[in-house]
């Protein structure tokens, strides 16, 4: 039931069915071969050789709210602002409505910044570098530094070692990230499991990197094996590494001290750079209790994270922190960045520094060390309800995403805003994410669940592949 | 009396006397040494072997709000909100000043987005493609695919035959457009003048790509001669080349008929790619008459445009609009963009599309027209009381950005946030700015000016090198 890419057309109901998964989501679905989407949910991923149909050739125009060019008398009649003020209002209904029902994106949709309203009216832009003041005046880099300091702080690097700016997305912070480690080893080979996030391949792509994936173990996290074999191949050549503070999928994180480790024990001593994708845990993990440590008193090279996950801001964006001597070799070594044109983009949004100063200010780290632990409990509260129900479930010790069998309905996947990859589906457990809020999602699941199985007489597909046989609960595995 | 790059130290003060030029505004600056500062607003810019200093090594920490760690009895007295209103009420107020004394970039600060306070609550997320929804449900890709709608139908490109989406800025246009022409061809040599916007020249760094440097006109424009002598040296490879719609400095718009003339007449007929860099004048060309057009019935590939400048917009943003067929050849080619993971940053801000679609419906293509000429006479109006008052000033035809000498105190330019290059400054007049406030300027700089060459009796200094023979008001070229 899905449109080919030759002919490249297809109705707006026949879109609604095939939905790909969402792009943020989804490293892994790009590169290989995929079933039909029918038998998604339910078969395994080999043995199909049909491959995944992507339309392209002719954007979908879904819904869409056009503009109009005004009539001569919109002025007069007020018919004009009468348009716009009730598709925003039915706007706003939708959102309300949407923001109550999601689970699968690491959005913190708890925040208040109504104090906040009163600057919406300036245009407020930080071009450029944080520490180098333009003309222009209408800018907010007196939060963005504070906002700076306070992540160095985190992550244990001194005011006058590090280096960083407020991005606009975990994607820029990484694009940051992988383009410093080139321009530190130009002739550097980029390692990074194949679980990490997508942003990671395009930049190499982007940067005309030498690009290897590292196989991960069931729990996402890379696998040192592999990543040794594939490091005494490029011997002669220094390593750029990307680390994942908590991959987008299984919420896994890359067991950082390992990974320097074997970069230290085969002959890369000071040949290597080392950038943390901590999109959603490198906010969690300092507050975790036991958690490994990510630290600039690690040879670590920088560190992002998302201001728009575990924060919670209206709008994307993210913190990147370097080590200052690295924008300096940038600086002094490559023309285009002299003066400290360090950053990706030019404009910069001012006000995102000020919801993140401001949200910072009012929890502080005691704030978020609650809220960690908070949601922590409420994974475990989710996968241990999920379990007893007899639903295949795998939960990583530091993580809140609660990974386990794909729904079979993408219309109970698109209502719950779950996002799903192959045979599975994950929840991330976020500050917003409420007990309450669970139980409701529980509830309609097995109910769903009890038609989608035949209450038992179908069984539920093997998921050991992407878990684990221990937690997997289908009819072979199932102890 | 600036720090060197050598013990990377200054205090406040120094930093204040040597603030660099702004980052936006400054593709040259980068490259070539420079005088100090001292100097710079009356000597020329060759002679003096001097390289400019930079500060590096340390990041220079201006007034900044730092965070700290709530008290434990916060709650309780109330003292923590209390200070962090004050900070935004004193913040608010700086806002409003520099807002009111602005005229050196081109952001129309203009707006009045009151009626969509309602939707700063939510965190809305375009992720990915603007026509392949997420399973994300807060987004406003309604909203953003009816914007990229408007700007696809001004620039002549059909429905189904165009792809794009709403960018962080102009450098992310920038990005996706070089990009894009590298991926139809990977072998192409990419042209730009010398004075484009310096994130074309961070493109060419990042791909890997090779750029060469076209010289300009006295009036900013590309030299077509040396564009072609450029052309004949790379005769083998395929040419991707960046036009100018509106330099930054300026306000020149290169002659793109030219452009494609000098590239078919010389073997490159369906051999080149063109992006055409419309930050500003993108959306103000096409309602000045007589304007040279932009369209994609002429052989371009790309067009970007700032959301932030002309339109006006709390935040950054940017369109850009190309071919679907490049996206296509992108999404077929290459892995990491399959599926249409086809825009530069992942998360993507769900707001500006958003405030773009409340002004677009307001204003209309009539509203525009009715600004941009109001910009033009206002533009003019500037230009005339400068060559009055003896002042060497120069106005492209088309543009709105008055080109004149650099004001001696760099006071006077950080009140007035003037951009400012070598012997030159700007002001681009747009629609927020009135003949009162440019009248206010106007006393003030004559003021201070008659000051600073004492009534006549110092010279003021030539600047014929940046603005043509004609324009200076130099004791040699003064008729």
């Amino acid at each position: 039931m899905v449109g080919s890419v030759g002919n490249g057309l297809m109705d707006l109901r026949e879109k609604e069915k095939v939905e790909p998964l969402p792009r943020e989501f989804d490293p892994e679905e790009i590169a290989r071969p995929k079933p039909p989407l029918e038998t998604e949910g339910v078969g395994g991923e080999e043995g199909s050789g049909k491959s995944r149909e992507i339309v392209l050739g002719r954007n979908v125009h879904t819904m869409c709210f056009a503009i109009k060019e005004p009539e001569a008398d919109d002025e007069v009649t007020g018919e004009r602002e009468a348009y716009m003020a009730s598709v925003l209002a039915r706007y706003r209904r939708s959102l309300i409505d949407r923001t109550k029902h999601h689970l699968g994106y690491p959005y913190n949709l708890d925040f208040d910044y109504g104090a906040l309203g009163q600057l919406q009216h300036f245009s407020i832009n930080n071009l450029g570098d944080p520490f180098i003041e333009s003309n222009y005046g209408v800018h907010s880099r007196q939060f963005e530094v504070g906002v700076l300091d306070w992540f160095a702080r985190l992550w244990e690097l001194e005011k006058n070692e590090y280096w960083g700016y407020i991005t606009n997305c975990g994607t820029e912070g990484n694009l940051h990230g992988i383009l410093v480690g080139r321009e530190v080893f130009p002739d550097g080979v980029l390692y990074a499991s194949r679980e990490s996030h997508y942003s990671i391949f395009k930049a190499a792509r982007m940067y005309r990197m030498e690009c290897v994936k590292v196989d991960t173990l069931v729990s996402g996290e890379i696998d040192c094996t592999h990543f040794k074999a594939s490091l005494l191949q490029n011997m002669e050549r220094p390593a750029i590494v990307n680390v994942n503070i908590g991959t987008t999928v299984k919420g896994a994180v890359d067991d950082l001290d390992m990974v320097i480790k074997t970069l230290e024990e085969n002959g890369f001593k000071d040949r290597f750079y080392i950038h943390c994708d901590g999109a959603l845990f490198g906010l969690m993990m300092p507050f975790v209790k036991r958690a490994p440590k990510v630290t600039f008193t690690k040879p670590i090279g920088s560190v992002s994270v998302s201001g728009h996950k575990f924060v919670g801001c209206p709008m994307p964006c993210g913190v990147q922190i370097t080590r200052s001597k690295h924008i300096n070799v940038l600086s002094s070594n490559v023309e285009y960045l002299a003066s400290r044109d360090a950053t990706i983009m030019g404009s910069r949004n001012g006000h995102a520094p000020i919801f993140l100063w401001y949200t910072l200010n009012r929890k502080g780290y005691r704030g978020f060390q609650k809220e960690v632990q908070k949601c922590l409990r409420n994974a475990h509260y989710l996968k241990d309800r999920l379990k007893e129900a007899g639903i295949s479930v795998m939960l990583n010790e530091l993580s809140s995403t609660v990974v386990f069998e794909r729904p079979k309905d993408e219309e109970f996947v698109r209502q719950w805003q779950l996002a799903c990859e192959g045979n599975i589906a994950h929840v991330v457990v976020m500050p917003n994410v409420t007990i309450d809020k669970l139980d409701s999602f529980l509830n309609e699941l097995l109910r769903h669940r009890s038609c989608w199985y035949q209450e038992g007489n179908i069984s539920p597909p093997c998921i050991a592949a992407d878990i684990g046989e221990e937690n997997c609960c289908c009819a072979l595995h199932r102890r």
